[in-house]
């Protein structure tokens, strides 16, 4: 465990970075947060995926840097055990396998091992990757400011009089989820810069309770106004006039803008809808998936191990511990996501502007794809 | 703490009943479920009000028939006091005030009043009052059968070949919350009784873990496959058809339909009527309120201690164990209830039958209100 201060005494403000020893990746433990920060050395490809499997890191451009990181390691290793790009191509894939609904993951792999294919020289491969890396962590970090840029007329046109702007928000798509800044908290971040008075409503988010645990500790530590709820909350704080905005992050997002977030987005989504509150989501252009249009029939959603329901884990008398709260005989299932369609979501707030949740425009802001 | 079992030796199944002393009354603490089954012996009014306010005893029926047990025991405390009736209906008006959204607590109270009223002799209130405790238990477990009974032909119709009918619940509105049967599970167990094959989603309802800790724990004892599931996941398993049927209960019902049930019922609500799927609300008839027809207007909202959001409760190594899931520094709020809106109710399933969830078909069913 080391102080909670990045490399080179700053506050810390990225959730991995590369380790002073030059050889191994850095991460912040997020299951232990916000009651310890703790920093992990993830040294091999198995450390990586581990890390990601175990939600160590967690949120889905840092799961894609995480995974650029991990090509740099497979490289490394390689180079050092005189093995060829084979050998790296497969720990790619076992990389880009170690969590199915993130499509970032996929993407961030490919990258590093292009910058790498390009080369022709195993030798050159870890040089290549770590600045292929370095790239794609500064992309994101930079998109996710720009999202913030674009988000903050949203914001800014909620403003009232002597009252603050209420956001509610699911999940962590913080700077823990990102690189810098985060997602849906980007434009939350750049519009307490500009001055707006703000208070966010967070969702507890369980089962793994990102809400409760790391939007919260990110939002005490950025000093800004913020009320942990329940996840059953939102519909009757938007019933009663109580939110002006939802903002939500993604996992992936359609081609026609369907929306795979964190189990209970959906549900905050609809009665979204129902109370006429707008809602948001935030995400780099790396979170489309270009390939897939029907995203509730095509998105797979991972389910994970029944025990992250059974169990909480939180803090007692200055100890980790973790309780069961159902009956030890009853059973449990943990889906991780769902499918927010398209048409619920008010607009996408990506790095290139915002836009509505449908094929038409999204292709406007990507004419590319 | 005493053995599992009920005064006479027969299991469980009532959560309220007169201790053998016959001078207290004694309830399961259902705070401690589903680790341990403890019976707790209450003597006095205070303990009665501190019973209710901190959900030793839970759930509409039962915490009128709760209310019902306190007027007797504030009318043995006058009766042994030489104090007169005053003294009586100071002590219901103090237990009536204990929970404000449950509306059964008032008019229960104000039955074994009535009944003592009539006598016009302190002497014989204690009497009249345990007479007319008893008869309102006994209504309300009867009550709860005939709900069974309504609702098991709505089951029954979704009964198909090779799988079970799937029914999705919140909270607990278990024999645990009534006297008897339930009012949400009243139709599940006749259904079960009558050989349905059946699966339950189990919502575990946060922040206090209803649905996780007794809805599991009545389930499992009562030999009906389920499943518990975080309240953030009935969305996504109505999306892909898993659930055949929700079915909720209340914890008031206007004249018109509304429904304020324990927090994050209108989500769910809302996800059925999106998915078209069926969703019920059983209620006994005491839980309608006549006198309110706006429910989200006219129900005032309980809200609770932030700390039920900020600690959960659990078991750890064979002891009960409270941890802290949120940063120390951040705020919780803890709003109770929602209201669904009758729009979004298929169904209300009474005692006396299934009507819509209308005014005017309501008043078919109760004519005389």
């Amino acid at each position: 465990m080391q102080p909670e201060t990045a490399p080179g005494g700053g506050r810390l403000r990225r959730p991995i970075w590369p380790a002073p020893d030059g050889r191994a990746v850095q991460v912040i433990d997020q299951r232990r947060l916000p009651h310890e920060t703790v920093i992990v050395d993830l040294n091999t490809v198995d450390d990586v995926i581990h890390a990601i499997r175990s939600l160590m890191v967690r949120g889905a451009p840092l799961i894609g840097v995480s995974g650029a990181w991990g090509v740099w390691l497979a490289a490394q290793a390689a180079a050092a055990g005189g093995r060829g790009f084979d050998a790296i191509e497969e720990e790619a894939r076992r990389l880009a396998a170690a969590r199915p609904t993130a499509v970032n993951l996929r993407w961030a792999v490919e990258c590093v091992l292009e910058a790498i294919r390009r080369s022709g020289d195993v030798g050159a491969a870890p040089g290549l990757a770590r600045r292929a890396a370095e790239d794609i962590a500064d992309a994101e970090a930079e998109n996710c400011r720009r999202i913030g840029l674009h988000g903050l007329p949203i914001i800014q046109a909620l403003a009232r009089d002597r009252r603050p702007v209420r956001i509610l928000t699911h999940c962590n798509a913080g700077w823990l989820a990102c690189v810098e800044h985060g997602t849906a908290t980007a434009p939350i971040y750049a519009a307490a810069a500009a001055g707006v008075e703000l208070h966010v409503w967070v969702d507890e988010t369980r089962p793994l309770n990102q809400g409760a645990r790391l939007t919260a500790w990110e939002l005490a530590r950025g000093g800004i106004p913020h009320t942990v709820v329940a996840d059953n909350t939102g519909g009757h704080l938007m019933q009663h006039g109580m939110v002006d905005l939802v903002i939500v992050g993604a996992d992936r997002v359609t081609a026609a803008g369907d929306a795979a977030n964190k189990i209970g987005t959906y549900l905050k989504a609809l009665a979204a809808r129902d109370t006429q509150v707008p809602f948001y989501v935030a995400l780099p252009s790396s979170t489309f998936d270009w390939s897939v249009t029907d995203g509730l029939r095509q998105i797979p959603i991972e389910e994970r191990d029944p025990d992250e329901v059974r169990f909480v884990d939180g803090w007692d008398g200055g100890a980790a511990r973790r309780v069961r709260i159902t009956p030890a005989e009853s059973p449990a299932a943990n889906y991780a996501f769902d499918v927010t369609p398209a048409r619920l979501i008010t607009g996408l707030i990506t790095e290139r502007g915002v836009c509505r949740a449908d094929a038409d425009d999204i292709r406007r802001l990507f004419p590319e794809k």
